[in-house]
C-alpha cells in the first residue's frame, strides 16, 4: 500500500492532500528560483517562507465575517504572490459558491477551484465550514510554494482522522521535558496579559499542516495547571488558537481533587471526587468554552490514578468523561503503564492491562496508544494493542521529539517510522493496518486521533535545528492523511523550507529519506531498543544494569551474553508474540519469518545465527554501525556541496549540526562495539576499525545537564 | 556635583562621553523622522537600531588588520547611514593618524575627528589601541543615532573604570537564578560546535556601551563549570567575543578542588589545594589566553569558603589570586557575606568580616561590594564598606535584573539607583563619592571595577520588555562614566531605541525618570526594605515571620509593632550607623538628619513620628503607596499617548506590561497597608481607599511558578 502511495506521490507533490482527479503533475523541475532563497533566514518563518512582493490586498474577497475567515484571507494576503489573480473565500452556504455545485469535503475538507463568480475568473476556496475554507486557504499556499503560482490549481481534500493533536510535555516552570529547542512556548509567567506574537505564529504553523489541538502542558502533570490563574492563562491561549481551528487540552493530574480540593481520594468511584471533576470541568468551560478535554497519564511512571484505589483505567476514565460529556469535551487516556510490581515482560504490560478493558470506556474516551510496545525507539514493532481492541477507539501517539534519536542535534526525519507503524498490518483482516484502526475505517469508530509529542520550544527556529521543523510538518501532514508517503512529504516540506532548486530539493530529500535508518543503525540494529544511556537517554548505554527495576536497565532490553543476544518474546520466553493476530504472531515466534529489523526485538540468538545475507549476526549487526555512520558522513558530504545554494545561517547550522552528529555516530558505534565485544569475546569482523577508546572510558562519560530530563 | 552633571547633559546629549569643549550642542529637536520608526519590531536590535540604507561599504577604510579593527568596520558599514561621507579606521600608531597630533586618550579612549587625510576630508576613528578604535566606531553611531548624520562630530572620552563586567547569573542547566527573561542565553549544550549568531550580537551590543567582561556562570556555582568540556564551551565564546573587546570570567566553587581534584579539603592553605588551582589555572589559559579570571562567592548563602577551614576571605582570595596571577588574570572577591550564626544586624556583617582584611589583599584582587548592605533593595543607602577600605580595590555590584523591582514586567529606570550610590558622598574627605572610591582616584587604584547582575536571557528582545533594555545600556554607560546623568542617559537610549520624534523623546525620558521611585513608594518607601514574599521575591510580603533564619524574614527588617516602625540602627540598636566615617555617623544617628529615603533604615519611629513636612510618619507612609500607584498610571496614560508613534509590537506588549504593573502596584499597596494597619491599628489617613482584600487574601497568594528561582 505505502508502495503504490509513493509511486503516486513522485507525481503527486502533494500527495494525499488532493485527490488525484484534480492535482497538478507539474513537477519543480527548472522551477523560478525563489528571490530570497539565499537572504538570511534564521528560521523562524518555517514552512510560511512567503514573497517579499504579495498580492494586492483586495484581490482577495472574504464572504461572510468571523475571525477564522478573517484569519485565513490575512494569510492569503501575506503570503500569495504578486500578480496572482482574484480568490474569493467563502463557505460552501455562501451562494455564489452554491451555484458552482462543488463536492463536499466534509466538515473539515476543503476545495479550491477555478470558477467564474460574477463574471470574473476568479479562485474559490471553499469548504462545508469556516475551518474546511481556513485549510483550503493553506493548501493553496502550500500548492503555490510546491509547484509555484503558475501550475494549474484545482485542489481538494479532507483528513482522515478527526484529532490531530501536539502534545506539549511543558512544565509550568518552563522546562520541557524531553524538550531541546529551549524552553516552553508558553510563557505561563506573563499568561494571560502578554499575547506573544509568537502563539498566533504557532497557530498559523499548525493551520498550515491541518494540526486541531494542543495539549498545554506535560502529561507528568501539575494539579496547579487546573487552578483558576492557569486556567485563564490557557483560556488566553484559547483565544488566540480559535480562529486557527485548534482547540486545547489540558493533562489533567488525577489526585487533583485531593491536592486542591482537599478531599481525602481521587477514588473514581467516589461520587465526591466525580463532582469535584464535574465542577472542575464546568469551570474550565466558562473560561474556554470549546475546550478540548483531558489527556492522563495514569498509574504510570509514578503518576497517580484509578489502580490506587483497586479501580480499573476504565473507571478512571468514564468518571473523567462524564464531567467533559455535557460541554462536548473528550478524555485521552494512555496506555502507556508498567508496574514495578509486575514481573513480567514490560512490552506486555499495557496489553494485559487494557485488553480486558475493550468495550468498557465511554464514548467520549479514546485510549491513546504509543506506537510501540516500549517506548519511542528508533525502531519498535507496532504496539499490539492496535490489534486488540476493536470497540474502543484508539489514538496512536508518537513522538515528534527526538529523547532517543539524538536530541534536536541529529537529522532524523521521522515520516519513516510514523508510516512504518501506520503501514504495518495487524494480522485481523485483510489491510487492516494500524493506520486503519487509528482512522477508524476498520471498526468504525468516528473518535479518532493521532498525537504526537511535541518537539517545539522557544527557540528562533521552535525546534532547534531547521531540519527538526520537517518532523513537525510530516506528523501534521501524516495525521491529516496517514497515506502520505514519507517522500512526497519531505518534498512538500524541502520545497516550502529550502525553496524549490532542483539540486537543493534533491540532495536534501535524499539526506531526510536515509537518515532514520543511520540513527537505527549506529545506534543498535537488528530490533535492539533501549540501550542508552539512564536519565537523559544521550548517548550509548548498552552496559547500564544497575538501576532499582530490572525494567530500566538496557541490559533486560538486550540481554547479551557470551552466547548470544535478544529479547526472547516467543513461548519459550515472554511470549509477548502472543499479544498480535494468531498470523501475525506465528510469523514473529519465528526467527526465519520475522522482519530483520525486528529481529533481536522477539528472540534471543546465538551470536553465530546465520542472517538471510549468509552473515553471521555478530558481524551484520557489528557492520550496521558502520553503516550508520558512513551514512551521516554521506549526509555531511551531502550538505557540504550546497554551500551558497541555501541561506548562511540555516546552512551553517545543519553543518555544524551534521558534524556532531557523525562524531557522536562513531561514540555510539565505539561504546556499543567495545562492549558487545566485552560480552562475546569476538574479534571484530574483518576489516573493521577497532573503538577509539576501551570500554571504561565510554562508561565514564557523564553529562549531568543534558536538556530535557528535569529533575 | 550630579546637579551640574545634569545641566551639562541637557545641552550635551552624549554626557560625558564627550569632553564639553568638541561636543555638538545640537538638540534633537525636529530631527528627520526614522523612516522606519513604525515598521514592526521585536525589539531585538536593541540601541543597534541601524538605517535599512547604509554607507557605502568603501566609503570605511581601515589601516591596519585584525578582527577587532574588522568588526569596528563591519558596524559602520551596516551603521551609517547613506550619504555619509568616507571614514578612516586607524590606531594612533599609523603615521596619517600620528600627522594629526590628536590627543591620547589612553588605552581604551578614543578620538572621533574631522581632518584631511590623503588629501581629502575624512572623519577619522582613532585610538591609542584598537580597543579605543573599536569604541570611537560605536560612539559615532551613537551620535549619528542621537543626534542625527547631520550634527557636526568630533567626540573624544576615555572609561573612568577598568573592568566593566556583566555577571550573568546563569546555571548549567540553563535557569538564570533571578532572571525573568527566559533561559540562559548561553547554550551550553550545544557549544563548542554550535556559534550561535546570537554571542555575536549580544557582543556588539556590550561593545557598544563599553562593557568589556562577561562572567559567564552563577556566583552560586557548579564545580563543573571547571571541568574541561565547560573550559571549552567557555573559550568558544570567548573566541566569539574577543574581537568586541570583551573578556570572559567564570564563577569559581571555592570546594572545586575537592569536588572535581578529589582532594580532601578546599583550605586555601593548604599546598595541594593551591597547586590543583594553579593547575586549572593553567588549564584554563591554554584554551583562554585572555581569560579574565574567578568571581568567587564565598562563605556566603551555603557556598563553601575559606571560612570554612578558619582561613580568611584574603586567604582564599590570594589563593586563587596566584594561581592567575603568571597569566595577567584577576580574582573579583565578593563580600556578600552573612553568617547564620551571627546574630548581629545583617547589614553589620560584610563590614565586620571585611574592614579588618584592608592591605591584606594580593594586588589583582578586587573585592566586589553591592551598593548596599542588604541585597539590592529598591533603595539602600551606599555599603560602608566604600568609606572603610581605602588600600583595597573595590568593586561595585549593581544588580540590573530586577528582583525585587517588579521582574522584567514592571518599568524601572534603574539609573537613578545607581547614580544614588556612585554619587553619595562617603564622608571620608571631601568630594569622596562612591564613585571616587569606585574609579580608583580617591584612593589611587588602577584596579578598578563596576559589575552589573544581568538582565539577559534569551527572549527574543534580550530583556523580557523594551524598557528593561535601558537598565543595560545605562549599567554600561555609567561603568564607562559614573558622571554621566541619568537624565542624559535615558534620552540617548531613547532615541537609539524608539526614534528622534521629540514627543516620544519628552514622554519616555520622562517615564523613565521617575519610575524607580514609583516603585520605592508602592513597595514602601521611607527607608524599608526586604517587605518581599519569600523565595522568589515577587508581591508582598511584610507579615513573614515564621522563616529559620531571623534575616530572611521581612519583620526583621521593618520591625513594626503597635507604636512604630523601622530598624535602630543608632548605638541604642545595631549601631550600624558607626561603620560609616564619623561625620556621615553623626548625620545618619539622628532622624532629623538622615535623609527621608532612608529613615527607616536607620531609625526605628512611632507611627505619629512628625515629618518635616508636618505629617506623620504613618499618614505620609501610607500616602508614597497612593503617590506610587499614581505614578504608575500617569506612566500608563502618557504610554496611551503614544500609541501611533511607536511601533506597534514594542508599543502593546509594553501596554501590556504597565497595565500588569498598575495592578501590581495597587497589589502592594493594599497588602501592605492592610499590613500595617492590622499592626498599628490606625484608620488609613483621610480620603484613602481602603485595600480591596482584607488582610488573609493578601496572605494566601502562591505563586509556585515564579522565574528566576531555581529549587
Amino acid at each position: 500500500m505505502r508502495a503504490k502511495a509513493l509511486r503516486l506521490g513522485l507525481f503527486l507533490l502533494l500527495g494525499g492532500a488532493s485527490t488525484p482527479l484534480f492535482a497538478h503533475a507539474a513537477a519543480p523541475a527548472a522551477a523560478a528560483a525563489d528571490s530570497d532563497a539565499l537572504a538570511p533566514d534564521d528560521g523562524y518563518r518555517l514552512w510560511m517562507r512567503y514573497p517579499d512582493r504579495t498580492i494586492a490586498p483586495d484581490a482577495v474577497t472574504v464572504r461572510g465575517r468571523s475571525a477564522m475567515l478573517d484569519a485565513a484571507a490575512a494569510e492569503l494576503r501575506r503570503g500569495l504572490p504578486a500578480g496572482f489573480g482574484p480568490v474569493l473565500l467563502a463557505t460552501a452556504t455562501d451562494p455564489a459558491v452554491q451555484a458552482l455545485r462543488l463536492p463536499s469535503e466534509g466538515p473539515e475538507g476543503y476545495v479550491v477551484r477555478r470558477a467564474t463568480v460574477d463574471g470574473r475568473p476568479t479562485l474559490v476556496v471553499t469548504g462545508d465550514s469556516e475551518r474546511g475554507v481556513l485549510y483550503g486557504a493553506f493548501a493553496l499556499l502550500r500548492q503555490v510554494a510546491v509547484n509555484g503560482a503558475a501550475a494549474p490549481i484545482n485542489l481538494r481534500s479532507r483528513p482522515r482522522i478527526a484529532l490531530r493533536v501536539l502534545d506539549h510535555w511543558d512544565n509550568l516552570d518552563g522546562v520541557v521535558e524531553r524538550g531541546y529547542a529551549g524552553k516552553s512556548l508558553w510563557d505561563w509567567w506573563t499568561l494571560p496579559d502578554y499575547k506573544d506574537p509568537r502563539y498566533t505564529d504557532y497557530a498559523r504553523a499548525n493551520a498550515a499542516i491541518g494540526i486541531n489541538g494542543a495539549v498545554l502542558n506535560n502529561v507528568n502533570a501539575k494539579a496547579e495547571s487546573l487552578t483558576a490563574p492557569y486556567i485563564a492563562k490557557a483560556a488566553a491561549l484559547a483565544d488566540i488558537f480559535r480562529p486557527y481551528g485548534i482547540k486545547v487540552y489540558l493533562s489533567a493530574r488525577f489526585s487533583a481533587p485531593i491536592e486542591l480540593g482537599g478531599l481525602k481520594t481521587a477514588d473514581p468511584r467516589d461520587p465526591a471526587v466525580a463532582r469535584w471533576w464535574r465542577a472542575k470541568a464546568d469551570e474550565i468551560y466558562r473560561a474556554i468554552p470549546d475546550f478540548g478535554g483531558f489527556l492522563v497519564k495514569a498509574n504510570s511512571e509514578g503518576q497517580p490514578g484509578p489502580r490506587d484505589y483497586g479501580a480499573t483505567h476504565a473507571d478512571g476514565a468514564n468518571m473523567l468523561a462524564a464531567a467533559v460529556k455535557p460541554h462536548g469535551g473528550i478524555v485521552m487516556w494512555r496506555a502507556f503503564v508498567y508496574a514495578d510490581t509486575d514481573p513480567d515482560d514490560r512490552a506486555k504490560q499495557a496489553y494485559d492491562e487494557f485488553k480486558p478493558l475493550d468495550g468498557r470506556f465511554a464514548d467520549n474516551v479514546v485510549v491513546q496508544v504509543k506506537n510501540g510496545a516500549i517506548d519511542f525507539q528508533p525502531r519498535e514493532p507496532f504496539h499490539p494493542l492496535f490489534g486488540a481492541m476493536p470497540k474502543t477507539p484508539l489514538m496512536i501517539e508518537f513522538q515528534i521529539t527526538k529523547e532517543y534519536l539524538g536530541f534536536a542535534t541529529h537529522l532524523a526525519y521521522l515520516a519513516p517510522l510514523f508510516a512504518e507503524t501506520l503501514d504495518a498490518e495487524t494480522g485481523t483482516a485483510p489491510g487492516a493496518t494500524v493506520a486503519r484502526v487509528v482512522d477508524g475505517s476498520l471498526e468504525g469508530h468516528t473518535l479518532t486521533g493521532m498525537a504526537g509529542v511535541a518537539n517545539i520550544g522557544d527557540s528562533r527556529d521552535w525546534t532547534g535545528s531547521p531540519f527538526n521543523q520537517a518532523n513537525w510538518y510530516a506528523f501534521g501532514r501524516l495525521a491529516w492523511d496517514p497515506g502520505l508517503t514519507p517522500e512526497a512529504i519531505a518534498r512538500e516540506w524541502t520545497a516550502q523550507t529550502f525553496g524549490r532548486d532542483p539540486e537543493v530539493m534533491r540532495t536534501v530529500t535524499a539526506m531526510l529519506m536515509r537518515s532514520r535508518e543511520a540513527v537505527v543503525d549506529y545506534t543498535g540494529a537488528l530490533g535492539l531498543a533501549h540501550l542508552m544511556a539512564t536519565g537523559h537517554h544521550y548517548g550509548p548505554g548498552p552496559w547500564v544494569s544497575e538501576l532499582k527495576r530490572p525494567e530500566w536497565n538496557p541490559v533486560y532490553y538486550h540481554r547479551a551474553d557470551r552466547n548470544g543476544i535478544g529479547f526472547d518474546r516467543t513461548r519459550t520466553g515472554s511470549n509477548a508474540v502472543a499479544q498480535y493476530a494468531p498470523a501475525l504472531a506465528a510469523k514473529l515466534a519465528d526467527p526465519r519469518t520475522t522482519p530483520e529489523g525486528e529481529l533481536l526485538w522477539f528472540h534471543h540468538l546465538s551470536w553465530d545465527y546465520r542472517l538471510a545475507s549468509g552473515q553471521t549476526l555478530w558481524e551484520t549487526l557489528a557492520r550496521r554501525y558502520d553503516r550508520g555512520v558512513a551514512t551521516v558522513a554521506a549526509m555531511r558530504r551531502e550538505w557540504e556541496g550546497l554551500r551558497g545554494q541555501v541561506d548562511p545561517q540555516r546552512w551553517a547550522k545543519t553543518a555544524t549540526f551534521l558534524a556532531v552528529q557523525e562524531r557522536e555516530a562513531r561514540w555510539w558505534r565505539d561504546a556499543s562495539l567495545a562492549y558487545w565485544m566485552s560480552v562475546n569475546r569476538r574479534p571484530l569482523p574483518a576489516g573493521m576499525a577497532p573503538p577509539a577508546h576501551d570500554l571504561d572510558w565510554y562508561k565514564q562519560q557523564r553529562f549531568p545537564f543534558a536538556p530535557g530530563n528535569p529533575q
